[in-house]
């Protein structure tokens, strides 16, 4: 019945750098200075059970995200607050778009609500559109969840769209959760981020994690940020306490020293690194649709697996075979840094040509 | 709706150092050696995901409790499995003995089931007994906690009344979770614990931690142990992915460097400190139970509150008036170093004479 549905785990899998992993999307620049000395800073701490309500970190996320620190609520990574939020809304229906990140389905089954899907359509880029509000019309689902930029398709929708959604939502007493947690990867996030509707919408809850934007997927932190008091209640209510870590707390109060700083350079740099490999990718005949996030997504025109070849070349790319309404011609690949993704497209080039001329 | 109801966050609300902490019941001993390396070493790993699956923890735990690694499920703290299972067994009614740890019924109402307590009596100590099994035979619940020793009294259950327990279980479809946190800190733990029925009770989950064994309650780190894969696999499904952070993986492979004979020390130390405190305590005129775990329990037969004025000379102790089936006259105290526990001992003796003279 459960079956690992994810990238990320060449490293155990196979073995510290024993092969490039662009099967997760973790920001090429690294993790911030300044967590590892926190880190080290903090080890005496693990004798103490951790702030249940994270209290300096939600202040200085409450700083960096320019939101009140009381509406936010930190959790053992976003997965964490993805399976805690339906049963803390107990929601009976749950409508998710489709193809999007499988994790809502499986939090929305495990907390016995039924899965509605919104199919978007690869003939307009699988972009989100007015469909999403018809079909969230017609289903009355208590709980949408809205990836922003979608994984794995990279598409970014448009702040008019959630206004509409939102509202729709409010009016059906349906709450929206809009996953921005590869938000910050695109440029000019803050023309895209639903953070300005919270205080209008309290059925609004926004979810930012600090896995890929800070390159920190091993200490499991992500947060909420929500208006209405309830939802947070509930969500430490159903839920373990102590969710996150002595360590991690501390690791996500380093990591936002000098966030926006560090924040310009990583959009600046995967926007830049991302259009080379899209480029590249079209050129070599693959389909490429239009991603904001720090990622590629593409389809395979060509009767070859290349992720099985990539593989033996020593990179573990994101085959999206089980995402529903994909199929084992669309890829995911993660922007790293240019050396490695100059490696990585010589590695395409070179399978795509052989296999081209045997034909 | 949500309270924070447990000991331990003296060190966020007061600071460290400012307050003596006994309303959490962790080591005396503090963390094992080894831990701090593994964590320093581990900290370039925060970059990749970590092990869904905890695969060398898994290992190492396994050799330490001497039973199948495939049976263990390792999560974010022992709490996130508490949290996952009512929903995993699709539990609909839940018994728990009272008084007992309070988020066993948290867990079972925010997973929509219903709570039926099996009331302990403080006649006999507030023992478990064979009203318990007749309890189970009445109610039929699914899922029944057990805590062994109990928490907040510390009364150990002998394993024959368990062994009843899970036959009469077994009969009627329900499983068993007997909680082991505090078992590894009484003498003669081998004796008393229910790993022995693992393989001819697939009903069974037994439950363990770092927590408070190790003197690692900010990393969160515990485990389940059942036979049964189907259960194990559920665990997954109903929850996040990846539960334990990649340095709290570390840690626990450390911790579990000469484990055996931490745990020897550790039992001898705390059977030790507590006579020597329950010894005091009932001479001062406090009921003391029978307590096999860190900490003592006892009621205050006096007419004032012994534990806002040893909070005034620097000592947290635990109310236990928020647990059901208890009142304001219960108390529990974790057992600490010598030095501490004699500073203690001096502060709760000069607060009843004063109060005793002044009556």
């Amino acid at each position: 019945m459960y079956k690992y549905s994810h990238g990320g785990n060449a490293a155990f899998e196979n073995g510290k750098g024993e092969i490039i992993d662009l099967s997760a999307n973790i920001n090429p620049l690294g993790m911030p200075k300044g967590v590892r000395e926190a880190i080290i800073r903090g080890i005496p701490d693990c004798e103490y059970y951790p702030d249940n309500f994270s209290g300096k970190l939600r202040e200085k996320t409450a700083a960096f995200e320019n939101v009140n620190p009381d509406w936010i609520f930190c959790g053992n990574g976003a997965s964490d607050i993805i399976f805690r939020l339906p049963g803390a809304l107990q929601a009976k229906k749950v409508l998710v778009v489709s193809p999007t990140f499988l994790d809502y389905e499986r939090s929305a089954v495990s907390n016995g609500a039924i899965v509605v899907r919104s199919i978007l359509s690869s003939d307009n880029g699988f972009a989100v559109n007015k469909t999403l509000i018809e079909d969230v019309k017609r289903e009355k689902p208590e709980l949408v969840f809205l990836c922003n930029p979608n994984n794995p398709t990279g598409f970014l929708t448009e702040r008019e769209l959630i206004a509409e959604l939102l509202e729709c939502c409010l009016s059906i007493k349906s709450c929206v959760l809009v996953d921005e947690c590869f938000l910050d990867f695109a440029e000019n996030a803050d023309d895209y981020t639903s953070k300005v509707f919270l205080e209008r919408y309290p059925n609004l809850i926004v979810l930012k994690a600090f896995t890929k934007l800070f390159a920190l997927p091993g200490i499991r932190l992500g947060y909420a940020i929500c208006a209405d008091m309830e939802v947070l209640q509930r969500l430490y209510f159903h839920g373990a306490d102590w969710p996150v870590s002595n360590l991690s707390q501390l690791a996500g109060i380093a990591a936002l020293d000098d966030a926006r700083d560090f924040l310009k350079k990583t959009a600046e740099y995967v926007s830049r690194e991302r259009s080379i490999i899209e480029k590249e990718l079209t050129l070599l005949g693959y389909k490429v649709f239009e991603s904001r996030a720090n990622f590629v997504f593409l389809q395979n025109p060509y009767p070859f697996d290349p992720a099985s070849e990539l593989d033996r070349k020593g990179f573990r790319i994101r085959s999206c075979e089980n995402f529903p309404a994909l199929d084992r011609s669309y890829y995911r690949i993660a922007v790293s840094k240019p050396e490695i993704n100059i490696r990585l497209l010589h590695a395409i080039e070179a399978i795509t040509k052989s296999r081209e001329k045997r034909q």
